[in-house]
C-alpha cells in the first residue's frame, strides 16, 4: 500500500465526462489498495472566465478580492470530483485550500506555501476516504484566501506529497511525460523515462511547460518522487523525476543532454553606456524589483571606454513598464547613454547533467547555431544548462538543429 | 451614525452593471456616515447553474459536496461587490460564511445558524471598511461548508444584524415593500407602510415570497428592526416590520386584516378509515418526519363509525414519496382503509393582528368564499391567521374576493 498524490490539470476536469473518467482512474488506484489524495485545477477556461468577470468591474482588481473570486474555480471542481467518486461507490471528501489548511504568505495572486496541516487528511485517508484538494489556493494566517499563481496546482500537489510524506506525486497532464523537446516543433522528440530533478528544474525554468518551476523546486527541497503522466492514456509509466544520487551508478551512461527548452515570452532591456562604477547593477535592478517585475537573464559587459553595457530580460508584458521605470527614475541618476527594449527575441536552452563531466558542450552548441547562420545575442550558463537568446524567427530552426546535433532522437 | 445591514438578492447582483448600481446605493449610505454591512446572494441563475453542473455527475449529489459547489456562487458576488465599492473609492472587504465565521449545524442544504463571530467585522467597520458578507452560507464546527437553503441570504442578513446589534436590517428585493397581497393577482393590492412581526411571519409561512420565513423568525427572536425595500427605486420607505408593542397604542385603528397570502406548492395526503385509537397521529407522521418531509397543515376528523380520517399537506414534490411511505410502512399497521393524494389544491390565508380583538372574521371569510361557490376542503387557524385549502383553480378568484371583502385596497 502506498500513499499517492495525483494532480489533474484543467483539461482533465474540463467537463462532467472528463471528471468521470478521472474518477475511474483514481478508483483503479484505490482498488489496488493505495491511499489517494487528488489535487484538481479549475475546469479549463474557468479561471479566465472568472478573471474576465472581475475585469468587467475594474481593469485592475484588488488582489485580495480577485483571489476570493478566482479560487471558486477549483472549489467547484473538488465538489464535482467527489460526486463522481461517490457515484462509483468510493468514499470521498473535498477540501478547499483554507480547509486543509494550506498556510501561505499574504502575496495574493502569487502566494508561497508556508505550512500544510495534514492532520485531517491523514484521518480521512485512514478511514478509507479519497481526499480531494483544491489546487492553486491556500489562506494566510488571518484566514484570507490566497492563490499561488498560474500553474500553482502542481505546487499544491507536490507540497501535499511532502507534507503527507507520500510515496509518489503523479502529475497528470495532456502529454505523456517529459520530452527531449516539444514534439510540435521537433517530431522526432523522444519521451524520457527518467530525468534528474536538477534537469527538470532547468527545463521548467527555461520554458518547458510540462511542470511549473516552483513545483519542481518544492519536489527537490522535500525529496518528493515526482512522475509526469498523461491523463488521456491508461498505459505508460510517464517520466520519473529522480534525484541524481539515485542514478549516480550509471551516470556515465547518461546522455550528455537531456532536453531542449525554449521560451518566446521574454524581452530584452538594454542600458547602454553606463559609467562603470560599483553599485550600478543594484541602482538599475532595485527599482525593477520594487515594481515587482521578475528578471531572468542578467548580463553586464565592461566596455573599453570605462563604460559598461547592461542587459537583462523580463516577461514581454512587462518590458514597457520596465523601460518607463528606467527612463523616469534611473537613467539620469546613472548617466546612461541610452535605454532601449527588444521583444523580438527567443531563448533556447540545452539542459543535461552530463555536461558536468564533458567539456565542449557549449562550443558544440555555438558551432551548431553558427553553421545555421543564427546569431547569438546573450549567453547564460549554469552547471547543467546553457541558454542563448536569439532573434525570435530563428527559434524553431535552432531547436531542430540542436536536437539533431545532440542526437536526442535516439535513447 | 447607525449600523445598517443591507441584503441584496440575486437580481440586484445579476451582472456588472447591477453590481455597480448596488455599490452606488451602498456608497450613499456610507457617505451619510453610517457603518454598512452588505449581504449578497449569488448572481441570479448562478445557483441553478451550479446545481445543474453537479447533476451532470449525479441526480442526487452528496449534500456536503453540493454545498461546496453552490457556495461558490455567493463567493464570486462578494468579491465582485468589493471590487465595485473599491472602484468608487470606498474601503471594502469580503467575507465568506466560513471566514466570518457563521457557525451552523451540520444539516447541509438547510443548515441553521448557531452563532456568528462579529469580532473581525466590527474591527473592519471601526476602521471605515464596508463589510461584504456572502449570504446563504456558513460552516459547521468541523469547518465543513454549509448552506442555509433557498432564501437563506435573508436569514444571513437578519442574523448578522442581530449579532452586530445593527440599528436596522434592510432587505432589498424586486418589490418596494410588503403588499396586502400579490399585485399580479389583485391590481388594487396596497403597499403596507408597517406590518407587525407576527403578521409578517404568518404571511411568509403561508406563501408570501417577499421574506423567507426563517429570516422573519430570526428577526422576531432577536428583535431586529427589519425593512423591505426595492433595489430598483431610489426613493421610498418600503415596509417596516415592527414589533407589536411598538404599535400597541393605535392598535384599535389597525385594520382587521393586513394581508392575504397564497400558496400553490402544497398537496394533500388523505388517510381514510383509520380505527380511532391513541397514537395514530404519531404512527402516521413519525415515518414522514423520519423521511425528512415537512408537513404543513394537519387535520384529524373523528367519524361516527369509530374510525377517523386523517389529512395533512406536504410540498407537491414530496407527495408521491409520502404516499409510498404510508402505503409501504404504515397502512397495514394502522388498518387504514385507503390512502390517497391530491395535488390539485391551493392554500389561501388571511392574516392580521386585528382579528384577535374582533370576532366574526372567520365567518366573514367563509361566507365570502361560499358566495363565490368555492368549496373549502381544509381549515387551519392561528391567533392571527385563517388558512383554507381549496381547489387550485379557485385560488385567484378567492384571493380577489377576499381582498375586496376585507377592504384591503383602502388604508
Amino acid at each position: 500500500m502506498a500513499l499517492i498524490v495525483q494532480k489533474y490539470g484543467g483539461t482533465s476536469v474540463a467537463n462532467a465526462d472528463r471528471i468521470r473518467s478521472l474518477a475511474n482512474r483514481v478508483g483503479r488506484f484505490k482498488q489496488k489498495g493505495h491511499q489517494i489524495v487528488v489535487v484538481v485545477s479549475a475546469m479549463s477556461g474557468e479561471t479566465n472566465r472568472l478573471i474576465a468577470l472581475a475585469q468587467e468591474i475594474t481593469p485592475n482588481p484588488n488582489p485580495r478580492e480577485l483571489d476570493v473570486i478566482v479560487s471558486t474555480g477549483e472549489q467547484v471542481t473538488i465538489g464535482m470530483t467527489c460526486l463522481a467518486l461517490q457515484e462509483l461507490g468510493y468514499k470521498a471528501k473535498s477540501y478547499t485550500g483554507s480547509q486543509v489548511k494550506i498556510l501561505t504568505d499574504e502575496s495574493h495572486g502569487k502566494a508561497r506555501i508556508i505550512n500544510i496541516d495534514g492532520h485531517n487528511m491523514q484521518k480521512d485517508l485512514a478511514e478509507g476516504y479519497i481526499v480531494v484538494v483544491a489546487g492553486f489556493q491556500g489562506c494566510d494566517a488571518q484566514g484570507n484566501i490566497t492563490t499561488l499563481g498560474r500553474g500553482g496546482s502542481d505546487t499544491t500537489g507536490v507540497a501535499l506529497a511532502a507534507a503527507l510524506k507520500a510515496d509518489e506525486c503523479q502529475i497528470y497532464t495532456d502529454v505523456d511525460g517529459v520530452y527531449t523537446t516539444d514534439p510540435r516543433i521537433v517530431p522526432e522528440a523522444r519521451r524520457l523515462d527518467k530525468i534528474t530533478f536538477e534537469e527538470m528544474l532547468e527545463l521548467a525554468s527555461q520554458g518547458s511547460k510540462v511542470l511549473q518551476t516552483r513545483s519542481v523546486e518544492f519536489a527537490g527541497k522535500y525529496k518528493v518522487k515526482l512522475r509526469v503522466l498523461s491523463s488521456f492514456q491508461d498505459e505508460g509509466e510517464g517520466t520519473l523525476i529522480t534525484f541524481e544520487e539515485d542514478s549516480k551508478d550509471n551516470n556515465m551512461e547518461n546522455p550528455l543532454i537531456s532536453g531542449i527548452a525554449f521560451n518566446r515570452d521574454e524581452a530584452k532591456v538594454i542600458i547602454l553606456g553606463v559609467p562603470d562604477t560599483p553599485g550600478i547593477a543594484y541602482q538599475i535592478l532595485g527599482p525593477i524589483a520594487d515594481a515587482n517585475i521578475d528578471v531572468d537573464m542578467i548580463i553586464q559587459n565592461q566596455g573599453a571606454d570605462g563604460t559598461t553595457d547592461f542587459t537583462f530580460t523580463v516577461h514581454k508584458n512587462e518590458m514597457s513598464k520596465a523601460l518607463a521605470i528606467l527612463r523616469d527614475k534611473v537613467q539620469a541618476k546613472i548617466h546612461a547613454r541610452e535605454i532601449k527594449g527588444d521583444d523580438n527575441i527567443a531563448k533556447v536552452s540545452i539542459v543535461g547533467v552530463g555536461m558536468r563531466s564533458h567539456v565542449g558542450i557549449a562550443s558544440q552548441m555555438f558551432r551548431t547555431l553558427s553553421e545555421e547562420g543564427i546569431n547569438i545575442q546573450m549567453i547564460s550558463t549554469s552547471e547543467i544548462k546553457i541558454a542563448v537568446v536569439i532573434e525570435e524567427k530563428y527559434m524553431e530552426p535552432a531547436v531542430r538543429v540542436l536536437h539533431q546535433a545532440f542526437e536526442l532522437e535516439t535513447a
